[in-house]
Order: C-alpha cells, then sequence, then structure tokens
C-alpha cells in the first residue's frame, strides 16, 4: 500500500499575485460592480445612487433576488411573499435564546448578530447548498434576510430587558426596522433616509464580507454557514462598517472652531480619519455624496457641523498626504443620517448587517450556480521538509 | 462636491487566474504544505504522519503555537498551561445555552459546534485582532482550541438529555474527549488511535476552512469569527470532512461478496465513491495510509472488510476511470478508525474540528503578523451599466 514519491516539484504550477489577492479576478458576477476611478458604483446594470434615490427596498431588494426592477404587478407579488417570510416568526430556540445571547455580552456589535443567525440556520434545518435547488437557496436566503431586522431588533431590547416588538410586515422594511427597536412608529422622513441608507449599502463589489460569504457557499455549506462567516468579516475593522466611528470623531472634536486642532496633529501622528479614504474610490465616494444630501434634507446643526469638519478634514489631509485622494467615505454621512433618524449609536453596524445580507443572499445564489470551490494556495515559507524528528 | 468622473478603465488592472484560485498563491505560511505529487505532507519541517506515530497531541499543538518541538521542559511547562486552560469552565452563557442548542436542532454535524464558538466568543469578550497583540490572540485560540473537545462532547450529551462531563485536564486531550462523550474512561489503545487521528488532521495546506480563518482574520476581526468561518467551510461537503460517510458505505455494501455489485453500477452511473479522491493527492493519501495502520492495529472484522472493500474501489476506479488516480483518502479508514474506538458517528465530522482548530488558530496567528486584507475583485459580466432606470 505504499507510495512512490515522485521526484521534483508539485503538479500545480504556483501563480504569484499581489498580495491580498489585490485585483485578482476570483469570481464573475452580474450583481455589480465598483469604479473606483469614475466614483460610480451599480446594481446589475443600474446606478445604485440612483436606485437608492427613486425606488424603494423591496423594488431593489427584488432587483436583486430575481435580476431585474419590478413591474408593478411583480412588485405586488414580491411584497406579498416577502411580507410572508417577515410574518413568519423566529423559531422558538431562537426567540428564546435572544436575551441569553444580549446577556452573554459581546466585545463587538456584531458577535450577537453572530450567533442568532448561526442558531436560526440551525433552527430552520438549512442543509448544504449542494443538496439543494435554485428556489430553496433563494428562499433560505430571503428568511435569513427577513428575520436579520427582527433579530438586530430583538437583540437591542432584549440586552435592556426590553419587550422584544414582533414585526408588522404591513409596514415597509425600514419603518417596521425603527419600530422594533424604538417600540414606536418613526416619522416617515427618518423612515425613508434609513431606507436610502439601507439600498445604498447592499453591495458594494468583492468586498471581504461578500467574498467571505461567497468562499463558505463555494464548499457547499448551508446559507447559514456562509451568512454567518459574512458577518464575521463584516465585523473585523479593516471591512470598514462602522458608521459610529466617524460620529465619535464629531463628538470628540465637539465645535466647529476645535476642528484643526483636533484633526492637525493627529494626521501629523499618522492616525487614520475614521470616515476617510476608502480601499476602491480615489474620487468622492457616491455614497458620501448621497448620505451627504440626505442629511442636508434631514437638516440641523448636526448636519452643518458635519459639513465644517469633512471640508476642513479634507483640506488637511490634502495638506499632508498630497496625492492619496482621501475623501469622506460612506461611514461619514451615514452615520449622521443614522444619528438624525433616531437609530441608537450601537445598532449603526447592525443595521449594515441587514442590507448587505441581501447582497450576501445573492452573491451565495450565484457561487453555487457557479459550483467551483475557491480554494487557493499558500507558498511554504519555513525550514526545508522532511527533517528528522528530533 | 460632485465629483469629475474619469473617463476609462478602473484603476487596478484585473488579474485572470484559474477558476476557484486554483494554484494562486494567496498567503505565505511556515505552518506546512502538501506535496500532492510526493503523498507527503508537513508540519512546519517535519513529517505529519512521523508526528503523528511518534509525539504526542500536545508536543504537536506546541509546534504549532511555539513554532517547535518542546523540549521536555518546554512540553511540562506548555501541558500546564493547556492544563489551565481547559480546566477553565465554559462560560455559563455557553454551558447553559448548550442544551437549547442542542434542541434547536440541525440539518449538519456543526451547526451546534459553528453557534457555540460565536457565543463563547463574544462571552469571553474577544475583541477584534486589530486591536490586540499576538499573545493575546494566541491565547485566544487556545482558549477556543481548549474548548471545543468540551462544546463538541456537551452538545453530543445535552442532546441527549444526558449530564454534560465536565473536563479533566489531568487526562490527556483524547482520553478526555472520549471520556466527555461517553461519561466513561476509553481504553488507552482507542484513545492513542485518535490522538492519532487528531494530529494527522491538524492541518492541511490551504484547505477551504484554513483559508476561510485567514480571510476572516485578513479583516482584523476577532479569532471567534474567523473559526467561525472555519468552521462553517468545514461543512461544506466539497471541503471533504465527513468520515461517517465513507463508513455509511461500508454498512451499505454489507459483505464483502457485494462490493463489485453495489460499486460498479455507481462508478459508472458518475457517482463519486465517498472516502475515495483527493483535490491535490495523486497518490496514496498518506493519511489514509497513517489510519489505515491505526486501523489494523486495532483489528477486527470491519478492518479486513474495509481492506476489502478499498482493494475493490481501487481496482473499479482504476478500471472505469483510468488516469485519475483516485485512491482512498483520509476519510475511509479515518472512519474505521473512530468506530472502533467507540466515537459515536454523529461526532467523527465535530471530533475532525477540533483537531483542525489547532491549525486555523495558528493559521489566524500568521494571518494577523501578515496584516493585509485578503480581498480579491471580481469580472462584473452583467448588463453594461448605467442604463437608465425605467
Amino acid at each position: 500500500m505504499s507510495s512512490t514519491p515522485t521526484a521534483g516539484p508539485a503538479a500545480d504550477p504556483a501563480i504569484e499575485v499581489p498580495r491580498g489577492l489585490k485585483g485578482v479576478i476570483a469570481a464573475d458576477t452580474a450583481l455589480g460592480d465598483v469604479r473606483g476611478r469614475e466614483g460610480f458604483y451599480h446594481y446589475r446594470q443600474y446606478s445604485a445612487v440612483e436606485l437608492a434615490e427613486h425606488k424603494s427596498l423591496d423594488e431593489v431588494w427584488h432587483l436583486f433576488v430575481e435580476g431585474e426592477l419590478p413591474t408593478p404587478a411583480q412588485l405586488e407579488a414580491f411584497r406579498r411573499r416577502v411580507a410572508a417570510v417577515r410574518a413568519t416568526p423566529l423559531p422558538p430556540a431562537v426567540l428564546g435564546a435572544l436575551p441569553a445571547i444580549a446577556a452573554a455580552g459581546a466585545a463587538g456589535p456584531l458577535d450577537g448578530l453572530r450567533t442568532a443567525v448561526s442558531l436560526l440556520a440551525a433552527a430552520e434545518g438549512f442543509a448544504p447548498v449542494l443538496d439543494l435547488d435554485r428556489a430553496t437557496i433563494v428562499e433560505q436566503g430571503l428568511r435569513v434576510v427577513s428575520a436579520l431586522p427582527a433579530i438586530a431588533a430583538g437583540l437591542y431590547r432584549a440586552g435592556r430587558g426590553l419587550d422584544v416588538v414582533a414585526p408588522d410586515p404591513d409596514l415597509d422594511w425600514a419603518t417596521d426596522y425603527l419600530r422594533m427597536i424604538s417600540g414606536a412608529t418613526p416619522k416617515p422622513e427618518h423612515a425613508r433616509a434609513v431606507e436610502r441608507y439601507l439600498i445604498a449599502t447592499i453591495d458594494h463589489g468583492f468586498n471581504a464580507s461578500t467574498f467571505t460569504a461567497r468562499v463558505v457557499a463555494s464548499t457547499g455549506a448551508d446559507v447559514g454557514a456562509a451568512m454567518v462567516g459574512a458577518i464575521g468579516s463584516l465585523s473585523g475593522p479593516l471591512h470598514g462598517g462602522a458608521p459610529s466611528r466617524a460620529l465619535d470623531t464629531l463628538d470628540a472634536i465637539g465645535s466647529p472652531a476645535n476642528v484643526d486642532a483636533w484633526v492637525r496633529p493627529r494626521v501629523e501622528a499618522g492616525e487614520k480619519m475614521m470616515g476617510f479614504g476608502h480601499a476602491v474610490y480615489r474620487t468622492q465616494d457616491p455614497r458620501s455624496e448621497l448620505m451627504h444630501r440626505t442629511a442636508v434634507e434631514l437638516g440641523g446643526d448636526l448636519v452643518e457641523f458635519a459639513e465644517v469638519v469633512e471640508r476642513r478634514i479634507v483640506a488637511i489631509l490634502a495638506e499632508l498626504k498630497p496625492g492619496r485622494e482621501l475623501y469622506a467615505n460612506v461611514e461619514f454621512y451615514a452615520g449622521v443620517v443614522m444619528e438624525l433618524a433616531g437609530l441608537p449609536r450601537e445598532m449603526f453596524t447592525p443595521t449594515f448587517a441587514t442590507s448587505r445580507a441581501i447582497g450576501w443572499a445573492a452573491h451565495i445564489v450565484e457561487q453555487v450556480e457557479d459550483g467551483k470551490i475557491i480554494r487557493p494556495s499558500a507558498r511554504y515559507v519555513g525550514p526545508p521538509a522532511p527533517a528528522p524528528l528530533p
């Protein structure tokens, strides 16, 4: 039974690429793209910013699930379909565990969401995607996406000893989400501002969490495993999904007169300015501009202060880091919008996860259809093997 | 505030590579490698098979954590160190949740482990790795790895209404693990056989679960997020970590006289034979040979039957799929070994996760030291954008 070792190199040639797989095409997608130089990103063939400004979340969700914007009749049918899923109560095992998950504590805002989604997938008996047809995978994605706002809001309230508010599928997503958090019906302009944010953050190229969802799904694992992996990557500080940090910066600066004195020494010391700069955009982040306009529509002192801070930080960065093209990213005005809409600050990142999950679900379906496991190689750089055991 | 769109292509050139990133170097590692053509794999500079045959799990664990095999004094110190971690009870939030997690049900054997590890990381307050020093990340890895056998065994017993058995750190890992599952001290030869399996499955190149752990860790997320992502990928059928499936095949065949009649029509119909073939090995899988020898040492009718089945399946595959070089993989005799050692079949895959977690933990540390986010690109293949909204 012993093998004959073959001399020479391994069968598969090692392919050298930039560190972190930067620029490497890991998959094909019809879901969207980011054009960093143009400051433009799109969902399928449509400008994501235009979608956020002119369409409802349900319409854009339909675009991701079905591949096209719905006709009025299709929209009506889709709304009935997702209303039915949203109306389905969380499994008792999940609902019952929310207080314990919230009480377990956490070091990050997505820890509880990660645990609850893992439990949800188990309680729903999600089988490996490899054993499922496309329609079932789509339905499971709808289920997780529909459950996420209820889970996020439920964890928030359970952690504060408040009663969990059941979803009301007659309300639109954003209105119901804000209601499930606060217990009160939000103002329509607040719900619409949050809905814009949700639409604008569904997808954004091959970000790390989306890539994680596809890697896990490519093994044939269940939709829950892929979603939980994606939530894990989204929780990474380098992913960049913490609009609350930019708002913390505004708090720390405190007043317009204090901007330069606060910012300049920190930039000179090499600190990163939270809410500024992006891995892909080399010009204005179109999401930031959208959120800026949205914040201006909501109005108030915070917006004016944020505008002053943005102008000064961009100017100081241009002066001290010339050629780096550092602008406000989505976090900056998104934090302002969510604050003005009355979202508790600790819910900013979970809110991002609820919308990005629509993108993850669509990428999971696409990856399963691709069918090829994503499994790169590593280069061994340790001492030559085999060495004799000591 | 509006940007000036720049005409032309995106800034970063797209790098074309084989589908699934096959052969693409995604990272450097000093932890080990697989040489598929030679049928050889190693942990750092040592043959993994030799380590499994001649060293204890604690020694090999030390090799992964500290970079070298321990001297007797180092081994003694390391044993005290991990004994202290193993003796630390699971947080009450996790221990208390095991019955609920087990009762929630699951479609796969790793669903409960995924949820419990997610909860453990939250309860322990694991901060993002980006904010931690190396020593803390190493300690968190030790904590998860040490907790996994207790969690896996606890979920098994809780799911059957049995009392959870607390760990006894005076016992070696494998002995204690089998005891926490069955409630009784195992035979030494059974514990040693399982220990060999555990050592042999700690690491195996850039498998999909290890890659997932590194992708999540590369975002700066916490050790729990990376571990949970890895468990998710391990649960994928294409990852190949289900030794119970190969054993199910033995059951289905039933008797030596039945092998050809069972195997031949299935291979002719294009079915995969569970426990045969591997993505990397083009010759005997050295883990299979090790597990074969280990099974022979344990002895019995099942081993002899497995040998007959292996010989016939390899011969039929060679005849019907010439040139494909399909041999028994680690799953085949690993299943036999675990069955002979008295492990319940539903614990085979969780057992695999407990040992592979040693590898994940070391890869997480290595990835954090690397410091670069793993974020490839995708190729947009949908309709040209932007199209006007309908």
